[in-house]
């Protein structure tokens, strides 16, 4: 049995509330804050995240939303991928672009007709409706950022002939 | 003087307008293109800029625009800058926000009351309206990309009392 005190549940007691509240304004507002890299593709203060629902369209692909989840009020999101060695992104067609920075690792990406190879600080802009695909056939991961408007149209996925 | 031959002026000689024609093309439109890194700071296929009209506000600063000058219809823009050894940018204060990426070296950012450190990949956001300064006290180059709104409103150059 435990014996810690339990906090007392009372209108007046206006410390936790306060503290609650402060704690619901950094959540609510756009500040400035700093997300540190610790090494191993993970940042402070973010968290990992399933690619899509799982399905046969990608293969071992992780996803970190940098900036666009905490209440930025930016016109773009930047999000952080890592595809696994052998994996893939779904083939896919959207509206929107792409700006995909090569921060670990190097990789494929095709694009139309196209293939890119991409290594660490590559830039690689990828224009309205162009069917995609990022892949990593080597045996090392192969992290990236993508930047994207934040107002973006759902993607479409594609099946090779 | 020159012996080359000169090229004939001419409406029905066809060639060379739709050469140049082509080369238009490619200005005026936002194909898929990769910059590569090739290291010390320079990517393939941009150019160095002027970091702001030479003036006291800042010092030793260089700056290149990989995403937002070739036609791409991106709501935001792409830069990299970098400041020399005990450089700094501008103080200044503007509605928009940034998003810094560190890549080479380390420096600091003052943010309104605050001074972030920043290394490479660490990720910092600064809010709208916040006044602030990016410094290199130290004796390596320091390097990061900016991402910002293409739309923006215009710094104001803020001057310490």
């Amino acid at each position: 049995m435990s014996h810690k005190k339990k906090t007392p549940l009372s209108c007046d007691w206006k410390k936790p509330t306060s503290r609650a509240h402060s704690k619901k304004k950094v959540l609510t507002k756009n500040k400035s804050r700093i997300y540190r890299y610790k090494g191993e593709s993970l940042w402070q203060g973010t968290k990992l995240e399933k690619y899509k629902p799982a399905s046969q369209d990608w293969a071992h692909v992780i996803r970190q939303t940098l900036i666009g989840k905490r209440k930025e009020t930016t016109k773009f999101h930047l999000r952080y991928f890592e595809i696994a060695p052998h994996g893939y992104t779904s083939f896919e067609v959207h509206k929107h672009e792409h700006v995909v920075i090569g921060v670990r690792g190097k990789g494929l990406c095709i694009v139309g007709k196209k293939k890119f190879s991409l290594g660490s600080l590559d830039i690689l802009y990828i224009e309205p409706n162009a069917p995609h695909q990022l892949k990593n056939p080597f045996d090392e991961p192969f992290g990236f950022f993508c930047i994207v408007n934040a107002k973006r149209d759902k993607p479409k996925i594609l099946h090779r002939e």
